[in-house]
């Protein structure tokens, strides 16, 4: 018996451990202060009501023998009709042309972006951009791939663009990133699709963050550049995008236009999640049908608009301030560059001890986010317009 | 760019589409006949009174933002303290002592069977009864992985013993089991159990059916067993049990004294699940922390009892037809041998045209199925009396 030696060689990452313990200590030395969180990287408003009406039917229709309902539709995608004619439909919005076999339901993106390695070999070469959502490196380091990555940094605005010189299987986008928020135009990621395609390579593109897109020049979606269906597979979640962090529910695309080593990696996907995977919660799946309706539409774009709101908050405050940071425009995540270069984590001490906010060390997301630091725009509004008040008065000095 | 080309040594499995195909035809000319399918792999009783109303409320607490539930409570297991304390209690209940920390709560057993296997080395050697559900093939073979076969027959009345001649390093048990319904003993347990801790290896031990055990001197967890808790993974899951199969939640244990090559298994998977998976949905968990409460038990059991009853008409059949089967006492799944020395799938037509009643070709669950027909209890009542009618009339000529 032999365990997985690639377990070993993950690094443990202390990071949210390590926040959530110093600020807990400060809070404790100094109960008469109200300290901030602008670190809370999980949404904070409740479902949308069209979802929960949705929710509440289905469970009334598990209820009854006549409208219970078992194993999901079907073997391969899992997807109920009402689901992926409203992700069609919701695709169609932004111009982009799929059919329902190309879309698989899952629990979730996180999921799918480790478990979709499993169709590919583990010779492969990953190019991860650095900093970014630290999971596409740890489970390709389980996976045993060899990993080079994408050099991110205030040069390039946190938008690496594709070197030939760099050979690269398996190629991992997040558009608007986690942490930095940045986001690539269509232009952008027109570059990456064709240097996937002169490799033969594949992008996998996190999606997740793309409903806070509000520029008709940012992508939504990898399919609105000409060749990606050639080329890339879009995870996509209920999450951000509708409040479902604790529900549960994604989307990973894989067009059938896709082909590598001979093989359809849809047919590849649809034998895995077949075999490794029973489908999504009937419940869950009738409520992310109510997203992308009318109604729901209209209600997670209020919810979406108040996180928005918050960003521009935070984004407001660091323009008076003249720092430089991205994101924030088209995500909920904003990345400032520490002021007077401090370190990520001198900066988070700083402005702990000193305006009580709580942020998150830009370094725990990679090399490159060192002397970077990331705030979310999930909290309330009030305690968004008094933390900037505090980052004001200490940082305008 | 190369695909993972274990995939391209999967057999298509054409068991379950042939029935349906073969089902549909017949159906198609012979309009005027009641078809009567005995099998039904899924449940078909709607959900207990107790899980609809807990789901209810759960939904109504993510309709508000005092109680909404975002991200899971602990990115390890994921589990809330509710399901982890109703859980707890369950093992108390057969004698069986874990901890919460023990206690993986995920989206089922399905999932859990094969992503387990990321923790292990793809060198390790697998023992998989035959004949088996045979997602544990197929998932090692996607891994690479070399395969033996542990040989069940109506000799061994399909409940093979270890041999200590076979190396093995993983070993997948199912029990009761599917597709055969039969159930080992503690004693016989206690064997696997030993024989493990003999090889170093690591049992995999899929306990979905046990709320169907009825027996004392049967397992219902394989930590009833001495030893079990140094050598044994237990899945667990909801589907069979409170008929979840369309609702997502099992729970896997890994106990924390499991240790392999040096490294605590227990945190092995904790770190898989929390960088590849993101936790169950909080409503699908409120849901199955209902089904162990006194009022779940007593509604579920209720539940259990009606399919227990079809299983007791089918095998009352057989007795009195003096056909050999396992299972049924202590199993949805009634395995009986073809009469007449008919192959399975002779078995199928033959069935299909005198009686007009579907079952299962034993030999889509591995070479040792040949010869043999899976019946199973999740019909109703009327159609189980029915069909067992049918076949008393067409066997007992």
């Amino acid at each position: 018996m032999r365990i997985n030696e690639n377990f070993l060689k993950l690094k443990e990452s202390y990071l949210f451990a390590t926040v959530g313990k110093k600020t807990a200590e400060y809070r404790a030395a100094h109960p008469e202060k109200k300290v901030i969180r602008l670190s809370i990287g999980d949404v904070t408003l409740p479902l949308a009501p069209a979802v929960i009406a949705a929710m509440h039917r289905a469970v009334d229709d598990m209820a009854k023998k006549e409208t219970f309902k078992g194993y999901g539709p079907d073997a391969t995608c899992y997807g109920y009709d009402a689901l992926l004619d409203s992700i069609l439909s919701s695709y169609a919005r932004k111009g982009v042309a799929l059919e329902k076999g190309d879309i698989f339901i899952s629990d979730g993106a996180k999921s799918d972006c480790g478990n979709i390695l499993d169709i590919f070999s583990a010779e492969n070469t990953v190019l991860i951009p650095d900093p970014v959502y630290p999971a596409y490196f740890d489970v390709n380091v389980m996976a045993g791939r060899n990993i080079v990555f994408a050099e991110a940094s205030e040069k390039n605005a946190f938008l690496p663009m594709p070197d030939d010189t760099v050979k690269a299987d398996i190629i991992y986008i997040c558009s608007p990133n986690n942490p930095t928020g940045a986001a690539y135009t269509k232009a952008q990621l027109k570059a990456w699709v064709d240097y996937a395609n002169r490799q033969g390579a594949v992008i996998l593109y996190d999606a997740a963050y793309e409903y806070f897109v509000n520029d008709p020049a940012l992508a939504r979606s990898i399919y609105q550049v000409e060749g990606a269906k050639e080329c890339a597979i879009e995870l996509c979640s209920y999450s951000k995008t509708a409040g479902f962090t604790g529900v549960r529910c994604g989307y990973t695309v894989v067009p059938k236009e896709l082909i590598r080593g001979g093989a359809s990696l849809n047919r590849l996907w649809a034998r895995r999640q077949s075999t490794k995977f029973n489908g999504t919660s009937y419940i869950t799946q009738m409520g992310a049908a109510a997203v992308f309706t009318e109604e729901g539409e209209k209600q997670i774009s209020a919810n979406i608009g108040y996180y928005r709101n918050n960003a521009k908050i935070i984004t407001d405050c660091l323009d008076r301030l003249g720092i430089f940071y991205t994101g924030g425009k088209h995500s909920p995540y904003v990345w400032m560059k520490c002021p007077g270069n401090m370190t990520s984590w001198e900066f988070f001490d700083y402005l702990l001890e000193n305006a009580n906010v709580v942020g998150t060390p830009g370094s725990g997301f990679g090399k490159n986010g060192e002397g970077f630091f990331r705030l979310t725009a999930f909290g309330t509004e009030e305690d968004t317009r008094e933390a900037c008040a505090r980052i004001q008065a200490l940082l305008g000095k």
